[in-house]
C-alpha cells in the first residue's frame, strides 16, 4: 500500500509568520518575542493581536484605531444573539460559538482581500467578544449583554459576562489567558480553519470550522477534561491512590499532560500555574483543585517526565478559569480558550489566503474490492 | 526552507474502501462498483448509502430496514428548524445548513461507537434531507415541511421541498444527482470534516466542518458558478465571442472545467448532462442554458483538452437542479450537493475514527522575525 501521512504528523501544511515553538526545550514564541516576556511586560492583549494580523508591535495610535475597530464588532445583528438564545441553555458553549458564526456566514458577504481583511479580522475579534459574553450568559439561564466600548478588550469581555465590573486581578488574569491561548501553530482547530478558507469560503466559515474541531476532547476539550479529572479525584488526599490505580496500573491517559510538539514542559502551563497561584486565594474550590493538581503534577513529571511527557497548556487553565468565576459547565472553557484562539485562527487564514493560497485537497489511499458487477436488488 | 506539501496534493490523508478514482482515465468506483453501471441498474440511493456504511449492497430486508432508519431523522427538534428560519431569506444555503447541524451539535450527546455509528448515521441522513427541505423553502420565504416516510429518499425530499408530489422524471433525476455527488475520495469538504473529528468531535461538528469548506467558490460553490457563468453569457449565440473575450484572450477561469485529480472527462459530468438532455424539455431557461453549456463545453474541449481539462461533475449538475425546478438563488444548489455528499462525509468519518483514527495535526515552517526584545508600548 502506498504511505499514508497518519495524523499529518511529520507534513508541513504552510509557512508562518506567526508562532515558533521549540518542543525540545518549551519555547514558545510570538513573531519572535518570547512568550514569557510578553507576560511580564504587561502588555494588552490587543497589543499582541495586533502583532499577529500586522507583523509589528502597534504604538499608541495604532493601538487605539485597533481598538476601535475591535470595539465596532461588539454590536450584532439580532438574529446573531438568537442563533444562540433560540437553543437549549444546557447546549455547549463552543457549538453555540458556531451558531452564531454560521449566522454570519449566512448573511455577511465576504471577499478575501488584503486591503480590507484585517479590518474584518479586527471586527471579528470583537464580535467573538460578544458572542463569548453571549454563550457564557445564556447557559448560565441570563440575558446577553453587550460588550461596551472603553475597557480593555479582558476588561469589556469580563464585565459583559458576568454582569459587572471586574477586578483589576481578574482583568490581568483574563488578559493573561487570552495571549496564552492565542495561538500555536497549525493544530486541529487551525487546520480545520484553513482547509475551508483554501477553498476562498468566507473568513466567517473558516472560524466555523475550527470551532468545530476546538470542540473535540483530543484538542480544546482537554482543558474542561483536567479539570473534570481533577473534580474526579476529589481531594488532595486522593491523589497518589488515584494516580496509583488510573495511571500506573490502569494506564489511563493523564489529561493535560503530553503534547505532540512539546517534549518538556509547556511554557504555557508554567504562567497558567503561576497565575493561578495568586487568584485561587478567593475560591476555594479553585484553591482545592489547585492542590489537587500540584500533586497530580510531582506524581506525573516524576513518572512520564524521563519519556518527555510533562504538563500542557491545558493542565493549570481550567483552574484560572474557574477562579476567575467561570464555573465548569457546557464546555465553556473550551468556548474561552476560542475566545482567545480565533486570532490565530484568523492570521493564520490571512497569511494562507494572501500568500500561498492552494485549494487544499489531499488524496486517499483505495483499499477496498477490486471491480465489482452491479447486481439488481431483486437478485441479492 | 523545509519543504512545504501546498494543498497537500501529494500527501494520502488516508486509506479507503469507499471511492476509487482513475484520473487518467475518467472512472470513478463506489467501492468496485462502476458510477455509470449503478446508475444505469437504476438503484435507489440508499442502496448506494448503505453500500457506503456497510460496505456491501443491501438486499430487501436490509434496504427496509435502513430506510425506516433514515426517516426516523425525517424529525427534528423545533429549535434546529428555527435555527434556520431564524435567519433572513436572503441567506446563504449551505451556511443555514450549518446553523442546523451546528445546532444539533449544541444539543445531542454523540460518542463514536462502533455498535452504533451507522444507525445515527442513517438518522443523520435523514435530517440532512429534513434540514434541507426546510432551507429551501425558507429562502422562498415559505413554512418549512417535513419530509414524509413512504416514498423513496429523493421522493420524499422533493414532496417536502416543492410541496406536493413531484413527478416520476423528477425522482429519477434527483436519484441520480444524489448518487452522484455522493463521494469523490478527500477533497477539501471531506478533509474538513476529517480533521473536525480526528480531535474526537461529534459527528455533527464534522459535518459542520465539511458544509463550511463545501461553501467556498472554489468547492461546492462550483455548480451554481458554473450556471451563472451561463447565465451571464446570456444566449447561445454570444458564446464563441464569450469564450474568446474572457477564456482566450482575458484568461479567465472557465468555471467547470478542469479537475485536480481527472485528466479527461469526469464520468459524473457525462451522465449529468445525459439526465439534463431530457428534463430541459419542459422548462425554457434551462433549455437555454443547456444550449449554452453545450457550446461552451465544444470550445472548452477544443481548446483545453489536450491540455487534461474537461467538463467537471459541476458543469452540467445546475442545469439539473434548474430543470428540476430549483431556482439559481442562495447557494441552493451547492446545498443541494451537500445532501448528496453528507453520506460520502460520514463513511469518510467513520472508516477514520473507528479503524485509522489519529488526531490531524500537521507542522508549519516559521520564517518570521528570529528573537526579538520586547518594547513596552511607552518606548515604542
Amino acid at each position: 500500500m502506498e504511505q499514508i501521512s497518519k495524523g499529518l504528523e511529520d507534513v508541513n501544511l504552510k509557512w508562518t509568520k506567526l508562532t515558533s515553538i521549540d518542543g525540545e526545550k518549551g519555547i514558545l514564541k510570538y513573531s519572535g518575542y518570547k512568550v514569557e516576556d510578553i507576560i511580564k511586560s504587561g502588555a494588552l492583549v490587543e497589543e499582541i493581536q495586533y502583532l499577529f494580523l500586522y507583523g509589528e508591535l502597534p504604538n499608541k495610535k495604532q493601538l487605539f484605531d485597533f481598538q476601535k475597530k475591535i470595539q465596532e464588532g461588539y454590536s450584532l445583528p439580532d438574529y446573531v444573539i438568537n442563533a444562540i438564545t433560540n437553543l437549549p441553555n444546557n447546549s455547549d458553549s463552543v457549538a453555540l460559538q458556531m451558531n452564531a458564526f454560521a449566522a454570519l456566514a449566512a448573511t455577511v458577504p465576504y471577499k478575501w482581500d488584503k486591503q480590507t481583511d484585517r479590518d474584518v479580522a479586527a471586527k471579528v475579534v470583537g464580535n467573538m467578544s460578544a458572542i463569548t459574553a453571549a454563550v457564557y450568559r445564556h447557559i448560565l439561564g441570563l440575558q446577553p449583554l453587550r460588550p461596551e466600548s472603553g475597557g480593555s478588550y479582558a476588561e469589556s469581555f469580563l464585565k459583559a459576562a458576568f454582569g459587572k465590573d471586574p477586578s483589576q486581578e481578574q482583568v490581568d488574569a483574563m488578559n493573561t489567558a487570552l495571549i496564552l491561548y492565542m495561538d500555536h501553530e497549525v493544530p486541529a482547530s487551525t487546520t480545520a480553519g484553513l482547509v475551508v478558507v483554501s477553498t476562498l469560503a468566507d473568513i466567517y466559515s473558516g472560524i466555523v470550522g475550527s470551532l468545530a474541531a476546538l470542540k473535540g476532547p483530543l484538542h480544546g476539550g482537554a482543558a474542561e477534561a483536567a479539570i473534570a479529572q481533577f473534580v474526579q479525584i476529589g481531594d488532595e488526599t486522593k491523589v497518589d491512590d488515584w494516580f496509583k490505580q488510573n495511571i500506573i496500573t490502569g494506564k489511563s491517559r493523564l489529561i493535560g499532560f503530553g503534547h505532540r510538539v512539546y517534549k518538556t514542559y509547556d511554557p504555557r502551563a508554567k504562567i497558567f500555574k503561576s497565575i493561578a497561584v495568586n487568584l485561587i486565594r478567593n475560591n476555594p474550590e479553585a484553591e482545592k483543585m489547585f492542590k489537587i493538581a500540584s500533586r497530580v503534577e510531582e506524581l506525573g513529571i516524576a513518572n512520564m517526565g524521563s519519556k518527555g511527557i510533562y504538563p500542557n497548556t491545558d493542565f493549570f487553565s481550567g483552574i484560572v478559569y474557574m477562579s476567575l468565576g467561570f464555573p465548569l459547565k457546557n464546555n465553556i472553557y473550551t468556548a474561552l480558550f476560542a475566545l482567545s484562539r480565533v486570532t490565530g485562527w484568523i492570521a493564520h487564514f490571512i497569511e494562507y489566503v494572501e500568500e500561498q493560497h492552494r485549494l487544499i485537497r489531499p488524496r486517499a489511499v483505495y483499499t477496498g474490492p477490486a471491480d465489482r458487477s452491479f447486481v439488481p436488488i431483486d437478485q441479492r
